[in-house]
């Protein structure tokens, strides 16, 4: 069985568990703190970062960009990335704008604010900062419906990685409730038809003790 | 004829070029100043990032990661991410080490604070971020130095993605005189060997206007 090393509210585990149960592969979590170095977890990543997934064969593979493209060449019947190199290219520049500009302008500013911090004992959030992700985040709602108003999924025709990177880090910001839904139909819709993804639900029954979701997290019909 | 939209500084676009050029895909530069936002260049990219490659046959590529794994498919005569998945997943392990890592905890606290501030208007250089990036890189120094114990070149036998990733954020920081090549003479070998390859080599050259770099910056003897 593969293993995941993980952390709940990371939205780069996430992708990769949203892209295993897309890919039909079994796996197992297993959370790792990252912060505490464990020396067994920095002598398989020494970057000392999740996502980790040990492959069924033993291989270990780090890096949230590195597991995709690996699964990716050894795991190609359900893919995930494109039928052709121009293909994979938009799907591969929509997971950078989701996986660099995303998470620097919004998911660090609410997420990490919110949570991480707290959990990391580093103070209290910074209010600024939170009202920058929550002005910047509409951007980033608009451009989800832009696309989606011009193709059935935001890469294409197909759902693909750009969904799951986008997906995985919009469910991190609506665990803390400040996705402004009421505000981007366009966006709603999209989230609404990734929700209701067998693949994606594992997702929507994550608890962090202590704090707990808005109501409307789990919900398909939100 | 390829045209790569770029700043001078920006190690992803340096990254680029080396690329290219190893590939032996000839290519001509065009700096965008991507502050200003150009309509033009924002509809080609939406992030408003460089860089920014528009291909021979017209086709549009913007994001790092993107473009190199395009260029990887398209033009597989010389690869530069390894030979089989494994190989791949290591290079691609480290190219997301520097680019995410070194870049996080080093380049911007050097290169940016030095150079991109001043460029950009937004004030001084912040002396902690400075003092936080002159620690951090000892660490990533030795980290080289380490991986060329146990191979030739950082992700196995070939030269890679990975040392161009490598290459192209130090020589940013070495660009403004902070690389401590003294402390670390197994880093300091390898990239003597970076920048005697010929696909290395116009980075050299590069100067800023008002901000020469020092003397040993295109020393291949440093």
């Amino acid at each position: 069985m593969r293993t995941l090393l993980h952390l709940w509210l990371s939205p780069y585990c996430r992708k990769i568990r949203v892209a295993l149960a897309t890919k039909g592969l079994d796996f197992e979590m297993q959370v790792e703190k990252a912060w505490e170095r464990r020396p067994e977890f920095l002598a398989m990543n020494p970057a000392g970062s999740v996502p980790v997934l040990i492959d069924e064969d033993g291989t270990i593979l780090a890096d949230h960009m590195a597991i995709t493209e690996y699964l990716e060449e050894i795991h190609p019947a359900i893919p995930l990335l494109g039928a052709d190199p121009r293909a994979r290219a938009e799907t591969r520049r929509l997971i950078g704008w989701f996986d660099e500009k995303f998470a620097r302008e919004v998911t660090a500013n609410l997420v990490d604010e919110k949570i991480m911090k707290r959990f990391l004992g580093l103070g209290q959030p910074n209010s600024a900062a939170i009202r920058a992700g929550q002005v910047n985040i509409h951007h980033h709602m608009a451009y989800i419906g832009w696309l989606c108003e011009r193709r059935k999924w935001l890469a294409g025709e197909e759902f693909s990685l750009a969904d799951i990177a986008a997906a995985a880090h919009l469910s991190t910001v609506d665990y803390v409730g400040d996705v402004p839904w009421e505000d981007h139909p366009g966006a709603r819709e999209w989230y609404a038809r990734v929700k209701s993804r067998p693949a994606f639900r594992p997702l929507l029954a994550d608890r962090i003790p202590g704090c707990p979701p808005p109501k409307h997290y789990a919900d398909l019909d939100f």
